[in-house]
Formats: C-alpha cells, sequence, structure tokens
C-alpha cells in the first residue's frame, strides 16, 4: 500500500518577479521527483513577519493530514538564530526561530520541537544568505518522502513568538485593530466574532464610522454601503458591498476598531 | 487501466498576496490527494465579471478532455444567486450563475446543467462570505475524482448570461471595440477575423490612428510601428512591433474601433 | 521500472494577469497528462532578453536531472528567426534562437543542438503570434514523456548569444556593474566573488557610496547599513541590512561598480 502523500505548502517573502520560490521548486525535486508543491503566498511583504504569522495561522487548517509547511520570511538569515521543526497531530511546521510559529506556542496539539541541526539533510554547500535554498527545501523534500523530524536534530523546549496585538474586553465593549487588508480591500480585524454578546445591536467604530450591528454577508447591505460581518477565519471583518473599505473609510494595518454594546 | 486525469483549472479574481487560492488548493487536495490543479488566472480585476467571462471563453479549449473549470469572481456571495454546474462533451465548468459563464448559452455541446445544492458534498460548515473554499473546491476535488456532476443537484434548463458589447456589420464596415489590454499593452478587440473581408486593404480606426491592412505578425511592421493582425483566438488585435500598443495610443478596455473596406 | 520524471520549467515574460501561461499548462497536459510543470518566473520584463539569460544561467543547476527548460520570450515570434533546442548532459532547454541560451555557448557538457522543425509535434495550427502555445508547450509535453530531441529537426553547429557586459579585471582592480535589482532591492552584479584576491578588505564603490570589505552575511552589518557580500549564486551583490539598497543607494541595473583592492 502507498504511503500517504504529504504535500509542501510554501510561504516566503521572496515574491514571484525573481527566480528564488523556482529555484526552491528545483531543489525539493531534486530530493523528492513525484513531491507535490503548493504556493501558500510569497507576497508577503518583504520581511513582514506579523503577516506571515497571521496568514499561516488562519490557513492550515484547511490542508491535509500530513501537510509540511515551509515558512521563509527570514531577516535573520546568516546569523545564529535557529531553524525549527514542529511536529503537531496533523502537521509539520519549518520556520526560522523568529516568532512566525507563535500561534503553535501553547497549542496542545504540539507532538515535537526540533532544532533542524542535521546537515546530511542540507544541500552540500550552505550560503549564508540563502538557506531557503540550501536548507528548507532540501529538508522539506525528505520530510515529504517520509523522514521523521526526529532525524533532523535535537529536540527543544520552546520557541519565540510574536507579540501581536490582542483584542481586549472591558465592559464598556471590545477593541482592537485591523491586521490585515486583503486585495478587496476588506479590513481583517483581531476581534474574536465569539467576544460579541449580542453582535446585532453592537455599534463598531473604525476611524469616524459607526456601523450597527454584524450583517450576515455583504449582500445584507446595499451596494456601497459600509458593513460589518464575521469573516471566513472567525474573525470581525468590515467591507463595502461591491466597494473597497480600506480605500473608502481611508484605514490601514493597525487602525483601532471598538465595538460597543 | 486507470482512470482518466481531471485537471482542475482555477480562475479567480483572489489574487496571489492573500492566501485564499492556497486555501481552496488545500481544500481540493483534502477531497482528492492527487488532483492536478492548474492556474489560469487570479488576476481578474476584483469583481470583474466581463474579463472572467471573455478569459474563459477564448483559453478553454486548450485544455485536456475532463478537465474542471472552476471560476469564482463571485460578488454575490451570500445572496441567493445559485451555483451551477455545467457538463459538455469535454468539460465540467463550475461558477455562479452570475453570467460568466453565458458564453455556454446556446453551446451545443452542453450536456446538463445542475444547480449545485447537495451539501454532502461541501465542507461541514459554510459560510456566508468564502464559497470559492467551502462550495466550490470540495465538489471539484469530488468531481475530479469521478463524481457524476447530476449527483449534485437537480438540473436546470437556463443559465444568465452578461450582454457582452458585440461587433456588428453595416455595408460601410465593422464596428467593434476594444475588450482587453494584455500585458503586452496589445489591444484585444471584438471583431471575429473572419469578418473582414478583404484584410489586406482595410482601414482599421482606433482613436484617432488609422492602420492600412492587417498584417501577418508583429514583426510585418518595423519596431515601434503600429500594427493590425488576427490574434491568436481569432480576433482582430492592435499591437506596435516591439512596443505597447495602450500606452502609445492612449487606449483602454472600451475603445471603439472601427473597420472600414 | 518507471522512466524517470522529466519536470517542465517555464520562465516567460508572459505575466500572470493574462491566460497565456494557463493556456500553455493546457497544452503541456494535453499531450502529457501527468507532466510536472513548474514556474521559474513569468515576470521577466517584457521582451527583456538580458534578464531571461542571466536568470536562467544562475538558475537551472538547481533543477533534477532530466529537467526541460522552456524559455519564451521572444519578441521575434513569427519572424524567420529559428526555435532552437539543446541537449546537455543533464538538461534539456528549449527557447527562440534570439541569443537567450548563449550561456550554453561554450559549454563543454552540451551533447546536441537541433533547429526544431517537426511539425507532426506541434499544435496541427501554428498561429504566428503565439508559438509558446502552439509549438513550445506541445514539443515540451512529447519531450517529457520522452521524445528524443533529435525527433524534432536537424542538427545545428552554432547558437546566437546575447553581448552581455562583462567584469574586466586590471592591476587597479575589477570593474563591473549592476545586472539585476531583486525584490528585496539588493544590488547584483557581474563580478564573481572568485576575483577578488583580498575580499576581507577591498574597497567597492557604487555610485558615491564606498563600502570596505566583503561581508559575510546581512546581519554582519548594523541594520541600515550597506554591505558587499559573495551571493549565492556566486557573483558580488550589495545590499542594505533589513533594507533596500537600490532605493537607499538609488541604483538600478546598469549601475558601475568597480572593487579595488
Amino acid at each position: 500500500m502507498g504511503r500517504a502523500i504529504r504535500p509542501i505548502v510554501l510561504l516566503t517573502d521572496f515574491g514571484l518577479r525573481d527566480p528564488y520560490v523556482g529555484i526552491l521548486k528545483g531543489v525539493i525535486l531534486s530530493v523528492h521527483p513525484t513531491a507535490q508543491i503548493v504556493d501558500l503566498t510569497h507576497d508577503v511583504g518583504s520581511q513582514d513577519l506579523a503577516s506571515a504569522y497571521v496568514l499561516l495561522r488562519d490557513s492550515y487548517r484547511y490542508f491535509p493530514r500530513g501537510t509540511i509547511f515551509v515558512s521563509v520570511v527570514d531577516p535573520g538569515v546568516g546569523t545564529d538564530r535557529s531553524i525549527i521543526g514542529i511536529q503537531t497531530r496533523d502537521f509539520v511546521f519549518l520556520a526560522p526561530d523568529n516568532g512566525i510559529l507563535g500561534f503553535l506556542q501553547h497549542d496542545r496539539q504540539v507532538r515535537r520541537i526540533v532544532r533542524i541541526e542535521n546537515a546530511k539533510y542540507f544541500r552540500p554547500t550552505v550560503s549564508s544568505t540563502f538557506h531557503g535554498r540550501d536548507i528548507f527545501a532540501p529538508v522539506a523534500g525528505h520530510l515529504s518522502r517520509g523522514l521523521n523530524l526526529g532525524q533532523l536534530g535535537s529536540a527543544i523546549r520552546s520557541i519565540r513568538s510574536l507579540k501581536l496585538p490582542k483584542a481586549t474586553s472591558t465592559p464598556a465593549g471590545v477593541s482592537g485593530e485591523v491586521v490585515a487588508v486583503d486585495r478587496f480591500g476588506n479590513l481583517v480585524t483581531n476581534i474574536p466574532a465569539d467576544r460579541l454578546s449580542s453582535p446585532g445591536t453592537v455599534c463598531i467604530r473604525v476611524g469616524r464610522r459607526e456601523i450597527l450591528g454584524v450583517a450576515g454577508t455583504y449582500a445584507d447591505r446595499k451596494a456601497g454601503k459600509t458593513l460589518a460581518y464575521v469573516g471566513s477565519t472567525g474573525f470581525l471583518e468590515i467591507a463595502v458591498n461591491r466597494g473597497d473599505a480600506a480605500r473608502k473609510l481611508n484605514v490601514r494595518v493597525g487602525q483601532a476598531v471598538r465595538v460597543r454594546p
């Protein structure tokens, strides 16, 4: 019986204009000719660890069991920062130990954390500026062929995490902020929808705009109207039906959002 | 004997910066681990149904028999708009019933039209804002594994279509317009080349520019010169040899084009 | 025993907004349903032969033996320029004979050069403006299924090459220039690192900036500081640690770079 397929999912800030992503794939296929490789995105802002953190945290659950997530957003490449591998119940994650896997820090599905250091599975020569090519890609290739994470280095007990702004609840309501703006201009906040006690009647303030009530979907408001709704990952979002909320409200990442009962 | 491979071709307006396309692929692979997934493009203008219509109409014939086309340009997500599946002699198409599959409306190769409503093949929870992830992706995964379209819902008889501007012929010539501008700045019109009776001697007017005769290829004119030619999909196009016609002629989608004998 | 997989690597200036790349893949899969297709990049500047040359030269070694590289940057499409195939010890390369494969001109691993002319392996109708779809894609599909390059046309003895600027050495030092600027704003030069006799003490001048010594990696300088280092392909590069050198130094492709002992 065949072994399960272990797809490799790539998340980088390399962009698609340069050959770096293609080279990663070449190295992976050199190690594992039938590897299945999926791009999550390569357009994370250059060295933007916070975006990579949020993006991976909100995406990984949609992939099949066995998937290997390779996150190369790595401003510290060539320093003594470690590269870590985390085995959870269902997945493996590879990344520099720079905080972007911090969403797993207290996750009870974590089974093992390893410092990646077994050069046997690296490219023969490791540059000081492109560990994606020389370490991450060949290691991912070996893992997707079935290598056990434990073969790659010694166990460690803790990892770094980014400190991302968290929503805070008081009797007067919930305060959070915009943590992402997507291609459509929709504003993703860090306010979990399950914090809102009576969604139908809350008042949401973002910049100078006040929005009454949480809608079910875009089309619950007329075209051009601003609305709040529960986004597809469970956080409060703000959009303009058939429009661009970021542009209309002149809002960027970091803008405060307040919800009053 | 193995069943034929049924590739899944994705066409969306999601862009590649956000994780949405990666998530679609994760869901597809969760249903069908060896699915073959191809990106047609994800850079259709946000909610630009007309571009998606033209783009898919002019591309689908180049894919292998059995291909499943998944078009998620869906400004009406969460409303009561239907999701439809169309089986033709060679292909399957999935899309919201918002007109982007209208080029199939009178196609004699259509074998069956179905309203997609069998939630057994959806993700367990369906959000109101991301049917790409919750309906289109898992349904495409099941179809690529061999599920029959008829299992997905009840047959319907008609679909919506966009009204795209059509070229009109009069004794004085053919009138059309620019329907797309590609990366090279080439202007794609809606004037079928076979409407031109004597291509060598026609006069083509776009904006203030007059072009004499239809050329065979770019290099039939000197570098920097404007030319008309029959594009690779059979419509009249206008280009500048080794240059950018949209910029040189200051032309956008919608610009009138007139051909006189 | 199964035959080796022969991945197809695509390098074009088509961009990802138009359907052209997707169509190439459709045609390849029509010929070879299980072909493995990898994008090197499709964002080479429109008709920018020099960038395609450098990019492919510095990338191809990272792919598995048997890989077929298809380079469609083709401003001469439809003219009498040839399409060539080059078999090296480990790879096959397809491209217009416009110089972008010139880095193979004197390579001793070249085994065979062929003018691609056997229309049996083309699409039935060949347009004059889209040979990527009508010739390159089906030919690559057949090669990846195991077709021998010799079946595609007659042997030829020489190919064209671009004249790219080369670094020159004098007793006073090495003179070169910036040949690429990547997404991070790193400046890639054409100065091979092995030309520098005492890397630790050289003085590198780019524009008005002088940089002392070649660093090991970005983090050998403080954040915001400019540094020179040996890039991952063996050439001298200039960067700003956690910053954008192209922007900080206001430098573009073509800028002179001088190294003095």
